[in-house]
């Protein structure tokens, strides 16, 4: 096959990407949005989730011009690089920031669509909330796809060293990954600020009632849904994708060397990577047809059959892609003899990877298993024993996934070296256009059942809305999984690849520095952690303090006969989003760029440290906090234990409240930032790597 | 100086120890035990932690026969090594649990005798519970260097090779490491299951008072003091000291070559650590007589004098041993110069390193200071925020300890090479014999408060043991600090020696097999921790479900008029605490002989992974525990919030309770049994470094 045609056909993908997601876009706008309150509630959600992205990406902006005029100066005069690599990571940030911003857009748009459709019926409600997670999933791969690649091709004509052209790429992750950053934590912050705030405000004001209409930060709780679950995710997701793919094609450069005799383009292995993504979006939108659910059935199945189906689909298709476009076997400069058998083994030892660690997330996880129904017994006995046992179930359930992770690492290495691990994380990502989808449906249908509630829809809407929400979770659970296994593997695959180009011979970790930047790397993620626990902490209370004000000071609030000041709230969680997010972010940037200029050597370490942790204390975080929520859910469908039911309104289910509000920031700030935040590390090693050899 | 004869004369340092522990402990029997009440109260504590004792070292004896014999059969045949390293292994072991015994006996005599004193005044009381626990330090380091030192001694005049020697003498250092895992992780599991299920039960059970002498829980929980506070931190220091000890001696062999010519012993490099530790031994009965305090005065005064009086003077004879011993200059077989002077500045870097972590873990920790205040502050909304503050206190208190380490790795390595890393540490750990002291002084006083509440005698003897107990802190948290660094330095002093002893020529981390390594070695501390945690959940539960069947079934226990069954509750942590302290404990020692057995670069991997995860996650657990404990005291003593005063029995107070109660596993159990796990693992592949060759 002409490899050269198949590169240009890989933008072709983005293109179509975009354009779907338009049609789907156009499609869901077109959708009733219900009565006038429903628009009203809907807008304020939509206005406020704008304000803040605009807020945001100005902050954003500065920094991106910051760095911009670093990278462009620091690379000016070199030989095995150019300042051509600051417009990589601009736009490379641009992309990231669009895909969040149209996601988040139609989502806004979908959440109230998806409500009125569940007047209707569930089937066409779980259209709506799918079809706006679908326009989230392919603007993140479709604007990925088409960035990289456009890049990829105007470079790789300009400059004739591959080496070279792979670097001024890097920038492009770059600018994805500092983005994702930034928003994962913002949009953290500002979620769970809300939604913590909301929900204490109660406890703390007597009369106040929690998640009720009347509460003036339900609204500020809905926009975060937005920016938090839907924008930060979507920009995580981008990151993920983009260093995937290109982790890969760096290692690519030097795993596939010339074989112009045999017919196959001399960076074949550059080129592989992006022709599987390019795939992975036509397959994701050709799966996206099987979700579909009949009236009275269930929304699982047809989730699950979309994105599973999609999955296989994907596997079948990379044999044949993969031994079309690699040579069926070769000898590398190492003189290991690989083979394009290989390399599909690679991809399908990610994929099953990602696939058990999502099982084996969603049996600590889910409600009806042991760990879940152990906190739910421990809350009995108070809210303490509670918490113990929600951080003991957190920690043991990283037993299980490391070890798969670690067999992964060894197995995918064993078939095609380095290249083989950067190709697993590809092969778990590659579908990311409909997992992403199936991860951004969750936030709708939980958006709409927020909308149905404020608008005092009947019960049964609310019903309808509640099941779409709840299914989403097996099928959640394994994109979480992929999200955590690539995370590990990417960033394995990029330190590689900064080993690689900063010509560091070995890290060999009895070495003391080395060992010092061990330790200074594993500390990184308890640190950036506790800034954003912190941070929800402390914009949270404002919302507290808040939300008593506006009881104690509108007449008429507390009787439901006077409108709440919703934009208060939305302001505060939006300014302590913004404040709190500049530290913990710039921090991921500096430190390595510091570290790096002491010594390259501890900059190696740094990396191994802050991915060894950082993937620990992500699943630690993210499945406590996880177990908890559930644990929740479990004792308010009551739950018997020794004879004695337990429900809502027992202390039973308050100490399983406290559970779940520590999960709160957990699973939805501190924990998913982790993954950014080694991926970013090993991103600024990369592109500085030049520089410091 | 004659070196031999100096060698001689270190068994005699550790006789001269237990002769004064002997004298110091007859001087606590003969003090007076005060009423027949107090007698009688003070004899179940003592009788059930000898109880406790018992029954665990039943279950060591099998676990020491069964690992004496297998390390016998590997090791036989072999020319670097023999099966009498079986030997060293059982003598580190009885060592350990001797030490542990003898101080916990004198500390359930010292405990009543210091509340009998206290009833006459504070100076009395402050020393005999000083004297109890210098019993306990004074045993701890006098075990340790006999038997090291005898071992020694012996080895050294029957083998030729100081390789064999070294090699052989590592087996006492993995007796004392295992004792100690099972003792810290044993003790660890009694003193908070009784802890935790007697605070608990009076939420569970209407009626029940909690801290209350009718609570049936309450002999359990002073019995726990014992078992866990001093048995088990005695044996947790004792394997420190003894590690630290070998550590250096291992790495001192290859680091000063032979120079008979010079007139400097050959083996200088390996005398000197034992040379130290001796001289820190004298050093630590010395200081010991500097505590002392005028009635009305500050007890603080007295023992900060005592241990940074010890600290100074040892750092001022460190000079003139170093000196001493080691030549003035040589070149290692690296072609790097050394000095004699440059070793002695690694020391004294230890040592700054240990006060420094010491002063940063105190202000994470104190009640005066901004963190604990945070806790406080965020307790008025409720425990969730408490929990929040709590544990993002503990994740953030990593950063500044982390930095001071990595410093101190690199100076300390900069001055003397990994040697340099190993005699830092054990700097920080010459004077544990006065350190240990003042630890093991604070259960003591903890205990004396116990006896004189539930014997009911006047509040001011209560207030007089309250403010030893309170005084300790400071002294307390530098002590943590010097375990803490101490525990990482000779756990990378071990792994250096493995590295040396396994042959192994680099660990590069960017190999898929070291980095495997890695992330199952950085998984261990968090299922470990997981394990001790579910264990003291557990236990818990079933000490709730005693006391109400107690409160239920026994007429006149509420009243105060029939005496509770203490026995029951002794027994259920007893037989919980051996139960569960198995599998963590097997764990410890199986997991590295069998990742070494499969790779011996995977091994290398899990070493490093296990050390920067466990310092990481041992600083976050007893700083947050440290720090929720405290924020509960600050709430008691009443403190003002935007001009709202809140104190006990305020529902910021009960928020509190509830951090409190999840810190206590965290501080106690979880986080110290982590220290030990690094240096166990350590160990475990120094020993089968032949083996696995």
């Amino acid at each position: 096959m002409d490899n050269q045609l198949l590169l240009y056909a890989v933008p072709l993908s983005g293109v179509i990407a975009l354009l779907y997601a338009l049609f789907k876009a156009g499609w869901v706008s077109k959708q009733d949005a219900g009565t006038e309150n429903m628009a009203t509630i809907a807008g304020h959600i939509a206005d406020g989730a704008v304000a803040f992205l605009k807020r945001e990406y100005k902050v954003l902006v500065i920094f991106v011009i910051c760095v911009a005029i670093l990278l462009g100066f620091a690379n000016t005069g070199r030989t095995d690089s150019s300042p051509i690599i600051a417009v990589s990571f601009i736009v490379g940030a641009i992309c990231s920031g669009l895909a969040g911003y149209f996601g988040m857009k139609v989502a806004t748009k979908a959440n109230v669509r998806t409500t009125n459709a569940a007047r209707e019926g569930l089937s066409r409600a779980l259209n709506v909330a799918f079809s706006g997670g679908l326009v989230m999933g392919l603007s993140v791969v479709g604007l990925g796809i088409l960035g990289l690649s456009v890049l990829f091709i105007i470079y790789n004509n300009q400059f004739s060293e591959i080496g070279q052209v792979i670097n001024l790429i890097s920038g492009f992750s770059l600018g994805a990954s500092s983005i994702a950053l930034f928003a994962r934590v913002g949009g953290g912050i500002y979620t769970k600020a809300a939604d913590v705030g909301a929900d204490l405000a109660g406890k703390v004001y007597e009369g106040i009632p929690e998640d009720d209409p009347r509460n003036p930060a339900t609204i500020a709780d809905n926009v975060g849904d937005n920016v938090g679950d839907v924008a930060g995710m979507g920009a995580d997701l981008f990151e993920s994708y983009v260093g995937s793919i290109i982790g890969t094609m760096v290692l690519g450069a030097a795993f596939v060397p010339v074989f112009d005799s045999m017919g196959v383009l001399p960076i074949a292995g550059v080129i592989l990577p992006l022709v599987l993504a390019a795939t992975g979006i036509i397959v994701s939108i050709v799966g996206s047809f099987f979700v579909r659910v009949k009236e009275g059935g269930n929304p699982q199945t047809g989730l699950n059959t979309g994105e599973f189906g999609a999955s296989f689909i994907m596997a079948a298709l990379s044999y044949f892609i993969i031994t079309a476009i690699l040579p069926a076997s070769w000898t590398a400069e190492s003189g290991v003899t690989y083979t394009s058998l290989n390399v599909f083994f690679a991809v399908i030892i990610g994929l099953a990877a990602g696939v058990l660690i999502g099982l084996i997330t969603e049996y600590y996880c889910s409600t009806h298993h042991k760990p879940v129904v152990g906190i739910a017994y421990q809350s009995v006995t108070g809210a303490a024993t509670n918490i113990i046992a929600g951080l003991g179930t957190g920690m043991m359930s990283t037993g299980l996934p490391i070890i798969v992770l670690s067999a992964a690492i060894i197995a995918s290495h064993q078939f095609a070296g380095l290249y083989g691990i950067a190709i697993a994380a590809l092969g778990m990502l590659s579908v990311t256009g409909i997992q992403l989808a199936v991860d951004a449906y969750g936030p709708i249908s939980d958006n709409a059942g927020g909308i149905a509630e404020m608008s005092g829809l009947p019960s049964e809407v609310r019903e309808r809305t509640d099941k779409l929400d709840a299914v989403g979770n097996t099928t959640a659970a394994i994109g979480k999984g992929f999200a955590i296994g690539s995370a590990a593997l990417t960033a394995l695959a990029l330190f590689a690849a900064f080993r690689q180009q900063a010509g560091v011979e070995s890290i060999d970790i009895s070495e003391p520095v080395i060992m010092a930047g061990l330790l200074l790397g594993a500390m990184l993620p308890f640190v950036f952690s506790a800034l954003a626990m912190g941070a929800v902490g402390r914009a949270a209370r404002d919302m507290i303090t808040e939300v008593g004000r506006q009881f104690n000071e509108i007449s008429g609030l507390r009787e439901g006969t006077a409108p709440a000041e919703f934009a208060h709230c939305v302001d505060i969680s939006t300014k302590a989003a913004i404040r709190e997010m500049i530290l913990p972010g710039t921090l991921g940037v500096l430190v390595p760029v510091v570290v790096g200029f002491v010594s390259k050597d501890m900059l190696g370490g740094l990396l191994a440290g802050v991915t060894s942790s950082g993937v620990l204390l992500a699943i630690f975080q993210s499945n406590a906090g996880g177990a908890w929520d559930n644990a929740k859910k479990r004792i308010e469908s009551n739950i018997e234990f020794d004879g004695v039911t337990y429900g809502k309104g027992t202390e039973a289910h308050k100490a399983a409240v406290v559970g779940d509000t520590v999960g709160d920031p957990f699973k939805d700030t501190s924990g998913p930032s982790l993954n950014i935040l080694m991926k970013l590390i090993a991103v600024v090693a990369l592109v500085i790597a030049p520089l410091i050899q």
